[in-house]
């Protein structure tokens, strides 16, 4: 959030900021701590409680005399809508503004179907967990949308993405407000997922990356505490970044020896069928590796040394402390990371990866959802947004 | 900055940063835009006014009845020290608030000589600046330095320079504020050089990666407007990733085929030496390259095209709109460029490289001290600064 918004907000934005933390606060320490007028914090603090955003608690200790009431956030007030759509599934949950999911649901769904069917499914769905948690869209403050492939932040279009025919420029956010009046964010799924890992597991954490490996390869990117998408919203995007031992193998992006190409789930079953194994799927491998079968086990190390490759250059650019794997192909445990740890820690200079951890990814298949509630937050409680979207001219 | 830093200003610092861009304002519009009281806002003035860093400017268009009094920044109010420590060469210069070089002085200087030599240097050489444009000590409200290796910005300290011994850990801001007493921010030479090439050649570009070629490799990252230091200070570091066409070239970093061991100055000048060509040095290469020499402007271009596979996978995971290139061996003009042209954009995705510039640095040799003011200025004007530095508690 740049400060000319923080500077140009009305007061009420800058009280909740501060009181997002949880901890509860007096009108004096609000006062003293955002400059303003001791009347401005009273009729400020008014216009909260009215929105139901923030709530008196417990008096604090007496100083002598009568003690000052306290405020705090009200987590249950308000709720956003979480969406993670998949190439082949789709998740959509209500998640109070303290990031508790209240309901969710999900539902293979083909993201190639088009942008009308799959957001008529996720509208459709919203409503359903609604009134299931008896809350209604008067109740919603913002929709957060995760989807697999390159998004234009800033207007929530995706931009030639090559899995989602009919998306290219499709309006997400406005169709979504003709069917459900919201403030919506949209988002390249794997820097949901990027979110969503920090936000839960590595909270203090302000260089992260999280790799998904899938049907494709991707990274979402936190670099000093902010998600890093680029100028065209498709940082991170290293699927299609060549590795030396591939280059004999074509790619379905035109090149040769993608990253993807090699150790993506289909490329590996695809190299375990050539050595006569039955295997159609990422999800083929992750079941031979789980019964323990040597091949699959190999090719998935070998996976996560070219992974690993990509990723020693991704360490020097960025100087990450957490490199976190997650991913349906995660799955197969710890032998997708043992392959990217031989190379990142063999490759890399001592100085970046002394404290450089590779880990599997604590959220797995929640880390998108997760995250998709996170931006919608993040948004809704912004004092941009509030004093645009909650509060009297 | 963060929001909490706002939040938590006297006012003052609030009304600066608006005033930063230069605009005049009345003391009504300053009230409206900050949502502080009227009488804050005064007081505000005031102290910014007695401070110097604003001044009254002619009075806004009458709207009926005595026309309020506008206020704009002071650009010559105060002045930074700025330095660019090289390997071997170092610049020390003033610079006003607006960016404006007042004086500069340079020399050669070995950074191995260890920090006292080389900072009392600079300490010398910024008092002899100062009273050539008959300022003092007072006058400067903070310094920026940029140093060849890691530095933890927090605390201004190198950390494992390879190249700078005796420096690891020095307290560089501790040591010169004994000497002059001002707030000292410290960072790599190729951050700081990133920040000046930006601020002056790309202003709006919010996405850059700017890559110096000398004696060693490495780049700054701008994403997202602001630098990416990364989690030790090291990001951007890329001169120890393995190119393919290296794997039996010794680094002196005690690796094999590094970037650096194949495209620094030195190792272009190396390689020459090996084919029989009298080259002692990268300024070597460049003297012969500009002669015409077929046989150096090859090296150069196979020099580019090594940069760019590394820059390859740096495009796909940051996705910037301008690459500069800059440093001692961008000299050579267009022949290091369009090795590194050549690979970047056969290489990358379409989606990646359709707004990409890779161009020459426009700042050159310039860039580091513009940039090492920038980020005294920037430090010194920001809202946390004021409220600390400047005002009465």
């Amino acid at each position: 959030m740049s400060t000319d918004s923080v500077q140009t907000g009305n007061g009420a934005g800058q009280l909740f900021q501060l009181l997002r933390d949880g901890t509860p606060r007096t009108r004096a320490e609000l006062a003293k701590s955002t400059g303003l007028a001791r009347s401005t914090v009273a009729i400020r603090v008014d216009e909260l409680m009215r929105m139901g955003l923030i709530t008196p608690v417990a008096d604090a200790v007496s100083t002598g005399g009568r003690p000052p009431s306290q405020f705090a956030i009200n987590p249950a007030a308000k709720v956003v809508v979480a969406a993670d759509i998949g190439a082949s599934h789709a998740t959509v949950a209500i998640v109070d503004l303290a990031g508790t999911v209240l309901a969710e649901t999900g539902s293979a769904l083909d993201v190639a179907l088009g942008p009308v069917p799959v957001l008529t499914w996720l509208v459709d769905g919203a409503r359903g967990l609604l009134s299931s948690v008896e809350r209604s869209v008067s109740d919603v403050v913002a929709m957060g949308i995760g989807v697999p492939g390159p998004v234009e932040h800033s207007t929530g279009q995706p931009v030639n993405p090559p899995i989602m025919p009919g998306w290219d420029r499709f309006d997400i956010p406005g169709w979504i407000f003709e069917h459900m009046p919201v403030p919506v964010l949209v988002d390249n799924d794997v820097n949901i997922m990027a979110l969503g890992e920090q936000g839960s597991a590595w909270p203090g954490v302000e260089h992260l990356m999280f790799v998904k490996v899938a049907t494709g390869i991707g990274t979402g990117i936190i670099s000093d505490g902010r998600l890093q998408r680029g100028a065209q919203g498709i940082a991170g995007d290293i699927g299609h970044v060549q590795v030396a031992r591939g280059a004999d193998i074509p790619c379905q992006c035109g090149n040769r020896g993608c990253l993807e190409a090699l150790a993506s789930g289909p490329a590996i079953a695809r190299a375990l069928r050539a050595q006569g194994i039955e295997a159609h799927s990422g999800s083929d491998v992750v079941d031979l590796v789980k019964r323990g079968n040597i091949d699959a086990i190999q090719a998935v190390r070998q996976a996560g040394r070219d992974i690993g490759e990509v990723l020693t250059t991704c360490v020097s650019l960025m100087n990450p402390s957490v490199i976190a794997v997650g991913g349906s192909m995660a799955r197969v445990g710890e032998h997708l990371i043992a392959g990217v740890r031989e190379v990142v820690y063999s490759r890399s200079t001592p100085l970046a990866t002394e404290y450089l951890s590779i880990v599997q990814s604590v959220e797995a298949e929640k880390a998108g959802v997760r995250g998709a509630s996170m931006l919608a937050i993040e948004h809704a409680l912004s004092p941009e947004s509030l004093s645009t979207a909650f509060l009297p001219a």
